[in-house]
């Protein structure tokens, strides 16, 4: 896990537990059992979410087929909402449906900032928050 | 944590999984966020568990005060049943409820084999799954 991706989970952490979720990072990789774990997982009683957390400075994250695997193993049997949590630097969090991704030639998952922020959804969207609309 | 601890924890997080559960140990101790969390959190779409682990040679675990109030603030906002999960040596998973503790003179918890094989439920009733009773 890189240091800036263990930063990023913090952040998202801390951000959920601060919309009134109880919110836990996985255990470092490299533990002794090998499980399909999400980055971040969280609840409210209502809502469950379980996260794949990918940070970037380019404008476009990848994500291994395994990862997304996994995530939806865990998902269906936890009962939990899957997401792809998006960080591009200086940029707010987004959150991609898995059936959103864009698929690439070679089976694995690419985001760029577009996808992110047309179909992706932001932090309030996802905690069940209220969404700050701009008045047009 | 001790070595023994993480190994009774990992032993629980596999009997979850292959209970149908998907479950996950809490980040080991010692990180940069101090939130109040399980050392085991587990799901199967229905139930939600929130374990504190305590394995021993004795025949008696203490828990501080601080573990269980910690326990029932997360429980309480991520959904989950609060257990604490007694490993003697040599015998089986006891879960106990919080409200079955012994509180100790000093404010603290302590739970002895008695009470964890009179109140405690073993791991089929903490599950859903099916109880194994025996024929009289």
């Amino acid at each position: 896990m890189s240091k800036t991706g263990s930063v990023e989970e913090r952040d998202l952490v801390n951000k959920l537990w601060d919309a009134g979720f109880a919110a836990m990072r996985a255990p470092a990789s490299g533990g002794a059992t090998k499980r399909p774990l999400p980055d971040v997982l969280a609840g409210n009683g209502k809502l469950y979410l379980a996260i794949e957390v990918k940070s970037t400075r380019q404008d476009h994250i990848y994500i291994d087929n395994e990862k997304i695997t996994n995530l939806i193993e865990f998902s269906k049997i936890f009962g939990a909402t899957p997401y792809v949590g998006a960080k591009f630097i200086r940029q707010p969090w987004r959150f991609i449906k898995l059936e959103d991704l864009h698929v690439t030639r070679s089976n694995n998952y690419r985001v760029n900032t577009d996808l992110a922020f047309s179909k992706g959804l932001d932090f309030e969207e996802i905690t069940g928050g209220t969404k700050q609309t701009k008045l047009v």
